[in-house]
């Protein structure tokens, strides 16, 4: 691995000038619906559209461009089961090196299907990251393949810092910049950038509240370890700041904040069903920091980074469900009716008259609470909104026993 | 109305420096994934990040803008249950001007809510298009309101037009553009603006078999009006071929195909996955045309127009869960298991050991048609792929009696 330092503003211009001869600008859309709803002009750092549909590519690609023949003939290596994982994968294949990609066994499955789509070796050993990353440690040693770390190198940090050339050169009078924070690769970069080019703008680095290691570290301006748990926002999910990465992110990071996992998920729903684009936990998170410095922000230009897309198709179908439900579009709910013919008929006919859609009824005659001459139905409906479900919570409460809902 | 007549290239181009005011173009992302995929390089033009999030809303705008000082203090109005609405709504308020939206009482309550949110009034009436359509001109008539159609008028046309502008302007050398077709609107404009610079660009058209009337009638270069049937791809769901539309599209459009449902909702599941964009029926059907006109694109510069967004998140739920079992990610399947104390335990075991995810089992003592000493279990797995799924049900049905799969 290199001796770590951070990136001078001239890398980052060599970063921006190799990077331009590889990937497309990422765009950056302007969001009517978000900035009605939040009271600022909301701008979409849109880094889904990368070829590997996060902004990883951009610092694994610029590490890769700066090796040797000599190194290239060695190969790269790298610990990941993440995005970083498909962007040393697709920057290895772009300059004709080979990628060996240590994941741990519990990996994704998705995740290693498309890191092999690009042409990258996998090997699994470890039960978690840590001991991945150990793994491709000792093997990099005996192998003399080139180690690719994930943030903690200079020529990560200046490819990462791409996305805020590109913004300056996009909205050159931005006011704030919202971003996730995991390792703090994204967030040094850009951050760097800002604070050379537009030293006036805010940087607002956001973390999981589950993993909040790096952005309670940036407000204590020490290195601090707080217990963590699990987050769907996995791809910011550090147990603990690098201390080295937090030397550079205590001086561009002008604000931080914590999002708990509900108000990503919604995040993500939104940002699905307002701009029509598919985020991972990472890139959802920045509509829950938005959520919370809303009034500060009131009137101001605002850029949130879309760090990334790569998210379960399974996991969006429930934070669809979810969010559904959470916002009052969705309702599950228990009723009896009596069990004799036409009970389950007349409360299907009631629902109609309610003009609710069901989703799903399970008719369960064995439910013991009941008394034997009733059955429990199970509703999933789908109403208009939080009145329209009151209104049927009202009418089903009065017109059927035991009516309940389920939260 | 007025008298229709196509548009003028000259008028193409005034409506691009008017729409250059008011709206962002939208980006052109070159996808690398259905570039591999499809053996041609692909490039997805995002109407999904309008505001409104579709490509109506050009025509809409222009077609307000050239309304004089008095027909905007008469207001518009228009009948749509769709993104014409939307458009209509978002331009009024844009240039002044109120607007009346008819809609049947079929329409969809999110688009309601949508269309109120941009500060249109609804009028609801009739119970399918064509009644809405008919009072919406009578309360034209009778009130004075300047009718809007959705895409029989040279403004409109002009307006959709700009999508090829900026194409052109964004893919000098594009060798073929694919779009959908449903009255006409956006591939008339797009059409003429390729035939008049950039003559040797293959336009492609492509509707859902369910509503073919278009594209029969092109290919026939005469009206046919085929049966009809439903399809969720909505926006591009019209019974019969708007006679002077087909004059101007049999001359423009140079290829057609129809694409049923399955393939569409395939298409709006891998724009969802590989390209990180949310896309409507009307929007992932040109994945469905990239897939039957592969051979004669290879190596081709394909430009796929993603007309829009606005697709049901209940339906996309929906959507994710067909496209995963048909692409063999999930599997359901029956079993029998003996009902005495360990028997699920012992299934569920074994779920572990093969690395397979339950969604979701449900235990049915109940069923008839099972041994009294037995249970059925219903399960929802989800898999690697098509392999693991076989594996799967492989080892099922050698250890357990009964196991049906579930298609």
């Amino acid at each position: 691995m290199s001796v770590f330092n951070a990136p001078t503003i001239a890398e980052i211009l060599e970063a921006k000038r190799v990077l331009s001869r590889l990937l497309q600008p990422t765009p950056l859309v302007y969001s009517d619906w978000l900035s009605e709803e939040y009271g600022c002009h909301v701008y979409l750092k849109l880094e889904t559209a990368q070829p590997i549909g996060s902004f990883k590519i951009r610092g694994a690609s610029f590490r890769i461009s700066k090796l040797t023949d000599a190194e290239k003939k060695m190969g790269v290596i790298a610990a990941s089961a993440g995005n970083h994982s498909q962007g040393v994968a697709w920057a290895a294949r772009k300059f004709g090196t080979k990628a060996l990609i240590v994941m741990p066994e519990t990996a994704p499955l998705t995740k290693m299907q498309n890191t092999q789509a690009l042409g990258a070796e996998i090997h699994i050993e470890g039960q978690n990251y840590d001991e991945a990353y150990a793994a491709a440690q000792r093997i990099a040693t005996t192998s003399g393949m080139i180690y690719v770390h994930a943030f903690h190198e200079p020529e990560i940090i200046a490819g990462q810092a791409t996305v805020a050339t590109e913004i300056l050169d996009q909205l050159p009078d931005v006011d704030a910049v919202i971003t996730s924070i995991g390792g703090g690769g994204l967030a040094a970069g850009v951050g760097l950038v800002l604070k050379e080019f537009k030293p006036g703008c805010q940087l607002i680095a956001c973390q999981a509240v589950a993993t909040p290691a790096m952005v309670r570290s940036i407000e204590a301006k020490s290195l601090v370890t707080p217990d963590t748990q699990t987050t769907f926002a996995d791809g910011i999910q550090v147990k603990r700041a690098n201390p080295e990465m937090l030397e550079i992110l205590k001086n561009v990071v002008t604000h931080t904040c914590e999002v708990d996992d509900e108000a990503t998920a919604m995040g993500v729903l939104k940002l699905l069903e307002k701009a029509k684009i598919l985020a991972e936990g990472s890139g959802g998170i920045v509509i829950g920091a938005l959520e919370q410095f809303r009034s500060s922000l009131e009137g101001k230009k605002v850029v949130l980074i879309v760090s990334g897309g790569n998210i379960d198709v399974n996991l969006v179908s429930r934070i669809i469900d979810r969010g559904l439900t959470k916002s009052g579009r969705r309702l599950r709910i228990d009723v009896l009716i009596s069990d004799r013919p036409g009970s389950l008929a007349r409360l299907t006919q009631r629902l109609a008259e309610l003009r609710v859609n069901i989703l799903q009824t399970i008719h369960d005659r064995d439910e013991p609470n009941v008394r034997i001459d009733q059955t429990e139905v199970h509703l999933t409906l789908e109403t208009r909104g939080p009145e329209h479900t009151e209104q049927v919570v009202r009418a089903l409460s009065q017109e059927f026993d035991g009516a309940r809902v389920i939260r």
